[in-house]
């Protein structure tokens, strides 16, 4: 190896650094799983088998970067949605945070129920009830105003069972698929029937997922000069329902493109599943998340007040869409 | 220069590579204009100095790659509006086309005016005339058929001045500008007063900016699944109107982020400057296309069907927002 002295240093500086890279990326994609939360089950072999025919060039199956477009539901699907949907707790929180303000809650249904801890009342006014509250506590302010609320509150607030902040209760295994399709090229879009800007505060840090590819539900806002000021104020009147059927609409309306892959865990993801995975191309994916497990989070499918899956469950065989049980198939639910 | 000769020969090809590559990357950074066909004058000047300060590392002007968003309208700022609207001029020749399936057009307002070729009673019916005509033939039909029934059109039709097909005449400075931002880290959007399904068939292939990057006006879908074959069929019922007031309002529902420059041409445009450029960071651009080029393409500001510059143009010295003088500052109009 005397000879190689005699090679100008640069030269093989550079040389050296190649070789390093070369040698480590290699090594790191032998050694390193990129699903490490999945168990060795169905689900995981069904997502690399999917990720590798529509990656591979010169594959029959292959899909351009570009069209790689891959759709994720949020509650129930990338964090947890029981005892109630994390918009919900946040909804009643902010009811008990303005009823200073608000005297006449004392005695108004369903806002006396809020404040009673009456979940009964509250869950007997149904979903006119449950989004006069929503519309209550989500609009009257700037969108830079609500933002900060959200934040605020996110910083503070504790789930009932686990006892953590809502963003720590994201699935792990999930949050790896996220950043396993990235990694081959997927463009990750969150469509919830969330609130769009109750989820845009945070899914960048957290699911790595970037405002701009975060789709949900809205109330309506409007645009207002003050002094020299540009301000978007939201209105108490609701503007999108990003759910069942509105999911594809909404697909169709903010990204253009149809998705060729789709994870969802309810029957509100059953058409986004549909619009993803028929009458496209060959390659497409579809899967549910299944809450079976009851120690580690929660069992519930087709008898439950958030999150039922029963509609989507009978369509999944018919429709090929990989199936996950949580119990079988997740090594583990939470980071930690 | 003996001793590279012992060198092994990989080693020696990988170093020349790369120095040809650093070499080649360097000279072309020297020599080449991203703008070439802005004339020096004060607009390309502007410009220039913006995407360098942003993107300066340790600049107090920094901005991350993630928040780089710049927002364009279209007709007027990146493609032809006179005559018309090129997309005034498509549902017209929808009206003609599909006339054969609608006798009761030939006695029927604003259809008889268009059957006639009779442009000052079409005028004389307004929006609601207009609007009436871009529904009839804008919906009742799936998004994917819709789809074919634009493509088709624009690789038929040609502009009755330049004789070329509507999608050549697209500002070649525009394009270049939306190339120089790109290559700086931006994200390029469109956000129009155009309906977003006239415009995604082929904003990718001539801006380079893709479907999920464009914003528009749009009329209602519906989701239905038609044997086993889900499908979006387009409503008679608008949507949203991408116009004015409208720009922030969609920049905020589908970005969720505030953009950092904004290209414009007319009053349309002024509250989505107003958005970008006050009440943010330290560092914003907003400009407006000013058409003062008969010659070679059209003069119009204040007083104008399509496309007028007013409100916008007032408040532009107050603003600092760069008003581009077509006859003055553009080397070229477009392409050849």
């Amino acid at each position: 190896m005397n000879s190689n002295l005699k090679v100008p240093k640069l030269l093989r500086g550079v040389a050296l650094v190649i070789a390093i890279a070369l040698l480590g990326s290699a090594s790191a994609q032998a050694q390193s799983d990129p699903l490490p939360s999945w168990n060795d089950t169905a689900p995981k072999a069904a997502i690399v088998a999917f990720v590798e025919k529509v990656t591979k060039q010169g594959s029959p199956e292959f899909v351009a970067e570009s069209e790689r477009i891959a759709v994720f539901d949020n509650d129930g699907t990338l964090w947890v949605e029981h005892p109630m949907y994390t918009q919900l707790a946040f909804a009643l929180d902010r009811v008990k945070a303005l009823a200073p303000a608000h005297p006449e809650w004392k005695s108004t249904q369903p806002f006396k129920a809020v404040l009673d801890g009456d979940m009964k009342t509250l869950a007997a006014s149904g979903e006119k009830g449950l989004l006069e509250l929503i519309i209550v506590t989500h609009a009257g302010m700037t969108t830079d105003q609500f933002q900060k609320v959200v934040s605020d509150w996110l910083s503070s607030a504790r789930d009932p069972k686990f006892k953590r902040p809502y963003t720590e209760l994201v699935y792990q295994p999930m949050v790896e698929l996220l950043a396993y399709l990235r990694a081959n090229g997927f463009k990750t879009y969150i469509v919830s029937g969330g609130g769009v800007e109750f989820m845009r505060p945070w899914t960048e840090k957290v699911y790595g997922v970037p405002p701009e590819q975060v789709i949900g539900s809205s109330i309506k806002t409007q645009f207002k000069m003050k002094d020299d000021t540009p301000t978007l104020f939201r209105l108490p009147q609701v503007n999108f329902i990003d759910d069942k059927t509105g999911k594809p609409v909404a697909i169709n309306e903010f990204i253009g493109r149809r998705p060729i892959a789709a994870f969802g865990n309810s029957d509100g993801d059953l058409q986004m599943l549909q619009w993803t995975t028929m009458g496209g191309g060959p390659a497409r994916f579809g899967m549910l998340v299944h809450h079976t497990d009851a120690d580690r989070e929660y069992a519930y499918d087709r008898k439950t007040e958030f999150g039922q899956l029963n509609k989507a469950l009978d369509a999944a065989a018919n429709a090929g869409w990989t199936v996950v049980d949580m119990k079988a198939d997740w090594k583990q639910i939470f980071k930690d």
